[in-house]
């Protein structure tokens, strides 16, 4: 697979996310990143059982977000469509960041950040990052 | 306590909560009803570790939404205010359900309604109401 | 273009869409009906910018969302698939309804409904439905 | 008024604010964030309509976000009680960021960052902060 596979992906901005000012209200963007990594680890291969508590599902392991920032360039407004690259990186051996570039028809619009610690479920100490993380993340690192 | 002093609530439309026409995007509003019948029953003294899963905390009963609709009849706009009176009723012994009527600056501007069903936790059969939720719906049906 | 290419579309579920009960929180279908119905549209060839207003462009009609409603039939965890089943109905000259089934790996597990009038912009009175919507809903009538 | 009676505000973690690992879900504190600042400069004696667009009111400046960012340190969950210090700031004359300490039971859980830009709402260059916010600023610079 190649990276660009699961690093670049796409979507559109929908009505909900804007406001009365007309464009997309400024933590949206924040959500299109999760959502952006939950589509990214999914496209990778790695199951949302093996990252997401789901009832009954106990981890054993949970990767809390400690850190996020944004920097809006653009409006955005109802329809547009964007272009999201991923660029995950390895902190240490229990944290990462993954860093998002939005685009819009060609246009830089949006860049953000987020960063997860790997913790403990019952202790909530810092714990190395799951397996299917860091072979996301090595892969990541790999241009095609 | 007197049934409107946690039956009747406030709050302002935000701007977050409003689309690029203008007004309160039509899904906000099932996020206040939830988050009124969240303050009224903590007014009514119920706390939240009762009624709402956390980490740590296994309920023995969950209380899922099966039903919910909403009429809206007039645009809000951001600043605006909103009074919301709660009606809650047994349906059954497993089972009820919450009106929600909004106004703003007297006029009635939405209704919705959200009923629930009581289940065990385990194996999601119906079970009794809990006791807590069961009293403040009877101090409900009695009028000042 | 056959029906089910603008009628049937996809997604998951999302981590951001559940909440401490593990499951989806109930008002973000709603949030999915929506984005469904732009989806739609969209694919069918409508422009975001012929049912949405955004800065700088006024429409001179309106589509605010007067009722919804939605049972939900199974709970829904992060990464479930979606399966999302359109079916625009006109309802007078003015307006249309459109029901929504989801279903899980073959599984019913959420039907909802959502009911817009169209208005003209400045008087807010009723006027008949713009040429594109009503396109879209006979097109949605003829079975593949 | 004192500037504590505009810059220290309460609210709750609500159910629909957590995701399936039983805490608040990040964005949320962003949302948190600016229905603050909402609340504050309401507060502060400044309406709605002087700060945030609605329909029929086109406002000749607009603020849009340029740039947010968050730190968590602390899980929460629904039902935990939030005090928020907001501290307001000028970077210079068409341009201020707001500082958000987010408190529960004393214990520091959250902060976070929103800066913003004066703009004119027609050629979206760069225009001097509107007087009621910068009255907010100066005000808010006063200690009790």
């Amino acid at each position: 697979m190649k990276s660009s596979d699961f690093l670049l992906l796409c979507r559109s901005v929908r009505f909900g996310d804007t406001d009365a000012a007309g464009v997309m209200h400024f933590h949206q963007l924040l959500r299109w990143c999760h959502e952006a990594y939950e589509e990214s680890t999914e496209i990778f291969g790695i199951g949302a059982n093996e990252l997401f508590p789901r009832p009954g599902l106990e981890l054993e392991i949970l990767l809390p977000i400690v850190h996020c920032s944004a920097d809006y360039l653009a409006p955005l407004s109802c329809g547009d469509p964007l272009a999201i690259q991923l660029a995950p990186r390895l902190l240490d051996s229990s944290s990462f960041e993954v860093s998002y570039s939005f685009s819009s028809r060609g246009e830089a619009v949006a860049n953000a950040c987020i960063r997860s610690v790997c913790i403990n479920a019952i202790d909530r100490k810092r714990a190395p990052l799951p397996a299917p993380i860091s072979r996301w993340i090595a892969a990541s690192a790999v241009t095609d």
